[in-house]
């Protein structure tokens, strides 16, 4: 049984030893470790994706959670397998609602075999999207929009969610957040092609490199790397000369988007594709 | 009459004054002067837009060639409007046929209102694509490949060229050689999105980066500038995780790059756009 | 005589054809010419160099003003050859002194052969440092430090400057100021290392790039295209690993650009380095 | 006391599991693992970085050999502390001598703390160096200059190497030649300024820029990840305006470049500087 193992923790020293040690005595065998420090936040992380005999997982994410209790770090265990059928998704919101509309509707629709089990907005834009849906929603954010990203992942984890929705979520994921829920469950919308336009306005760059193609990108979320490596899947259209920036938004908003999302979480929900080193492979 | 005039020379000085004077003592409006220099070649090229007199425009050619005898500089007199219904297109190849194949069947078929009045090619690999559609064949490349610039050019002015098309065309086309027929009259395929992907092998390049879409990029060649500014037209597609770069390729040379050539190609000479002061615009 | 002529208006109809023809007129041999379109803006720019004789020039400046007003043109007559003994000086400013105080003392100690003849800031923070050195000072932003342009170029023609310094003025100059000053009269401080780190935070960006060498770049602005190639001079100071970044700001700002912007203005003043065809070239 | 594990092999199953064992087995803390794929290459690597009570560090290294030999696994052991007074460096050539001649004058001048125990080169150039200094010479090309990879780490653990030193070494290192000896044991000297110019030909690339600045960059390899997170050393130098880039490139080569190995060896061997997650920092 494929299970991943987070561990987030304040300093490196005594976060590996007593995780990989239960493991092993677990009879699990290890596939990939990664372990990372980020000395300015005083955040170490570590992910282990394991072979687990089948019968262990059930009482391992209590063993973990007693570990992590004892040794002060943040521990989760997940497996691709435990909820084949339907796992449970977050969708998280700022202000556009036509991804997160999309993907609604391809779960309604079951085109996506999934459950949305929680909405998520920073701001209050989509929540009668969720009400219209009989999703439950929760703002995570502010006044001004800033978001809480301990109750954004304390949400996720009392609905013990399987993937994260980016839905054109305009906040960044802190690094912590993005290592509780790292080994392929995050996963985000581009609005522009990437490697080549990572920043917050990729219509604008590449309109001003007076591009004709204009696309976006589905992808998993590793923070330490740039998202080049982690693409699930990209959609493009093409406009004429004239059009105006305006309306080529409208365009890339209105319907490339929502494809390129819907696509993408199809995809990850199918497990046609997983996440093997940091890279995206077919499985 | 819109009018191009390009005059390319061994050095700046006395090389503006005599065009430009006979230029407005003939009634011309100048509309564009671009000036250009390449210290390290000792090579300096100037373009001039004009809106000139209709009825001036037999004479200028011999006269402007004169000006150009006696001042030693490589003048030419072009006009979008004197062969407007079927502009003459030059065909430069290299080894891959299918887009000049693609764009002589659009010929044929009359999508594209032109004629193919030659084909050159620095190695002879297309060379029966030419005979199977009846196109005069040059080979302007020796035993290496390396093409004579000078002997392309003579050619293009010998054939009565309006437009360049570079179908696949391996080779750097000189400084000296693109002012002589700038102006937006050297169309380029180049396989792969630009600007993301300029280099010689964008295929290899987009595919390291683990990007989905691939494309290819129709534009004018303005050498002083980088493309990104002279796109007529994009074409791309998208893969799934898991195609091999070889199938890839093949897809996108058999069939993204020639779409995309005939259909930048037909922009042109259907005038939709046009090249003014470096940028692509519509008409 | 080397002389600049500058013309900005709102067309590119008729804005070349009046003065070129004047110039050559009045036996002025053509060096260079450009032109520029920015058609977002209805902006449309002209840039001639020309050799003029001697005689010719104290007249050319009303006669093109005439020519300017009658057209509704912004023109500009310029020789580096006028006042070469002590050219002028606008010093802008935003916040950071050190670099005006910098030259402001070379200036006082004769290292540098010109005249502070005015002193500019979008914010009050320099006006102390003109006060202490006798220099007029006027501000020329609003309560939130918007810039007014129209006046700094207004300010500019009216103390007759011969070049403008930006030192760590942090506000862009729109395009038709740039091209107002073109031809190698405005003078920028930029705080970091270009082409490699052209951004608003430079420090941070090579920081974050965990380089071991920052740098200040002294550069003319030719806002049509990247600063990389009107670099005047670049100098550089190299820090030890956990250096703070604070620190190696302070190092930056308190020595290393200061002195960057004195040598590179030094360099212009004793005119040792031109602007020839967008690039700097040793004279 | 520090030790650096490392181990290579074919796959990812079983590539961890026994070594990490054996290691928590002898008392170890593991304060890093990195795990590697290069799913083209069939190659699977492993990076451990442990404290280890002193006791054991002497059976460690046949121990983890025997593991290596059933599993057929490449496994190194190596300690920072192990050779602390004197370590010993593998100096790998092709051309250019300069920097060897420079480290080998350090050395020998006692500005380094080093032995140079071995020179090695693609290309014969550098051999007379090695018999003016004494060092052994190993040739590790062919013919055509191709190095022999297995030969060069083959001789590297013969000579029980410390650091690795690419003294303007002109091949790339395969990626499992770097993983046997990760972890700050490969010091490479770049001929640019990292990250700006990552290139075959910085010199070339920055002079192109029309930078006024050139540098070397002395840095660790970590062959997964650009090398701009592993810089050891930069150092600077500035040209004038006019002057050629042959004449920028021998005084690089001749002056700066030596300089900035020198200077970047001596930090390692010091102990001054170490790689901690990928990253460089002081210690």
């Amino acid at each position: 049984m494929q299970v991943v193992v987070t561990a987030v923790g304040p300093d490196n020293r005594g976060l590996a030893d007593p995780i990989i040690h239960h493991l092993t005595g677990q009879g699990a065998n290890i596939a990939e470790i990664q372990m990372y420090d980020h000395d300015e936040l005083s955040l170490f992380a570590m992910l282990l994706r394991i072979d687990l005999p089948a019968e262990s997982f059930a009482g391992l994410r209590p063993q973990l959670a007693e570990i992590g209790r004892l040794k002060r770090l943040s521990v989760r265990v997940w497996s691709p397998e435990e909820r084949r059928q339907r796992p449970r998704l977050a969708i998280c919101t700022t202000f556009r609602p036509e991804p997160a509309l999309a993907l609604l509707r391809a779960i309604r629709d079951g085109q996506i075999q999934a459950d949305a089990a929680v909405m998520l907005g920073n701001r209050p834009h989509c929540r009668s999207l969720a009400e219209q849906f009989g999703v439950d929603w929760h703002s995570i954010g502010d006044d001004q929009g800033v978001a809480d990203d301990e109750q954004l992942i304390a949400l996720c984890d009392q609905y013990e969610i399987d993937y994260l929705i980016l839905a054109r979520y305009m906040r960044i994921l802190s690094p912590a957040s993005c290592w509780k829920y790292a080994g392929g469950r995050i996963i985000n919308l581009h609005h522009g092609l990437l490697p080549s336009f990572p920043g917050m306005r990729p219509y604008h760059e590449a309109f001003a490199s007076r591009m004709l193609t204009f696309g976006a990108t589905c992808h998993f979320i590793v923070p330490e790397l740039d998202a080049g490596n982690q693409i699930i899947y990209q959609s493009t259209f093409t406009v004429s000369h004239g059009m105006k920036l305006d309306d080529i938004i409208r365009r890339g908003q209105e319907d490339n988007e929502p494809h390129c999302l819907v696509e993408g979480v199809r995809r990850v929900v199918n497990r046609e594709v997983q996440l093997h080193f940091h890279r995206v492979v077919a499985r």
